[in-house]
């Protein structure tokens, strides 16, 4: 409570807690959930460890919640943004996988978001991010769909198109990340959009101020 | 080498042997592999720490390794288990994943197989099971491509095929265990299979000894 009365002290608290959660992000998305421990917290973000238990009473979990859904809410504009750029769904589906190809090639093949594969880990056994993680897809799911609506496709194209973006994007991700290979994103766009050349998408109305030009930055 | 002229000791250590591994596959299909310890391969397999390290001097890295071997080998029939009873490329697509959906929900949405889940955790951090998991996705994708080749499918529509049924199966696998909804899997199926509905696929020369019949036995 104090914070609020004092501006300078409730930057640095907010600046603390940021720091936890983009550093927590950062080694979840290297290293999975249950690899990164409290200690690993600590040393990353620069905070001590009475200061990160101030600011997240829940530990461990709590912190993987928070950085989870920021991380969420960022990368569920990924696919508007790309299929903005867009007027044929067939180009704009070939487009995004090969965006995500020369996305993970550029970057090593690194996991490019925590979501999926702590999602992977954590769906049989930590309850809590389970629900977090199925939230967050939730969210993209809708998303997704309400976007491809406002493109002028049906609800029930909207919807599938989405669901079936998501699932093969993330499976292709795992496949590229292991085999260090471009081919499971790439042969996806193959596959995938021919059936969707000639639908046409109508003009956006999606806001720029919508669109995160650095989503990799998203848990900052 | 003992053991190899005292035939009740060898089918004794066989024995202890492939309970640890079935132990350790259903820990890791569980709970993913840094969450697992030692002290719970111990608990789960019967087995004695000294006998453990006997059998597996590589420790944990060399159990997960093996385990996720022996899953992969079992999983990798499954999609030519499925396709081999249709002579039609879209039915069997739509079919595969209608198996998924059924297969899933019958258990709960639990995690069938941890090689992707595992494959997840591990891609940037445990080399030596990126390299695993790398080795079993390729003998998924090289065998998937060599069965639908055998139905008389031309080779690069083979290869994209089975690439793109293995990434979507797995990222639809991730959604629909968080979600607890068939629906990813559902939807895949809808999406992929119209644009391969007619495309004959020739009599199968499949032997069904090399169908797996429980193929969730796979580390057993």
């Amino acid at each position: 409570m104090y914070a609020l009365v004092c501006p300078e002290e409730a930057k640095l608290a907010r600046s603390t807690r940021e720091s936890i959660l983009t550093a927590a992000a950062e080694l979840m998305r290297h290293r999975g959930y249950a690899a990164v421990a409290m200690k690993d917290v600590v040393a990353a973000s620069g905070a001590p460890i009475g200061s990160i238990y101030h600011h997240f009473p829940g530990g461990k979990t709590q912190i993987a919640r928070e950085a989870l859904l920021n991380a969420g809410a960022a990368y569920g504009l990924l696919i508007p943004t790309i299929v903005d750029h867009f007027d044929d769904l067939g180009e704009a589906i070939e487009a995004a996988f090969a965006q995500a190809a020369e996305d993970m090639a550029s970057t090593g093949f690194a996991n490019m978001c925590p979501v999926a594969s702590v999602a992977a880990e954590v769906a049989d056994t930590v309850t809590e991010l389970r629900d977090t993680t199925s939230t967050i897809f939730t969210s993209w799911l809708d998303g997704g769909t309400a976007y491809f609506c406002s493109r002028g496709l049906p609800e029930p194209t909207a919807r599938d198109v989405t669901v079936v973006l998501i699932g093969a994007l993330e499976g292709a991700f795992l496949l590229a990340r292991t085999l260090r290979s471009t081919e499971p994103l790439l042969a996806a766009g193959r596959v995938l959009s021919p059936r969707y050349r000639g639908v046409a998408l109508k003009p956006s109305h999606l806001r720029p101020s919508e669109l995160p030009l650095e989503p990799t930055n998203s848990s900052s």
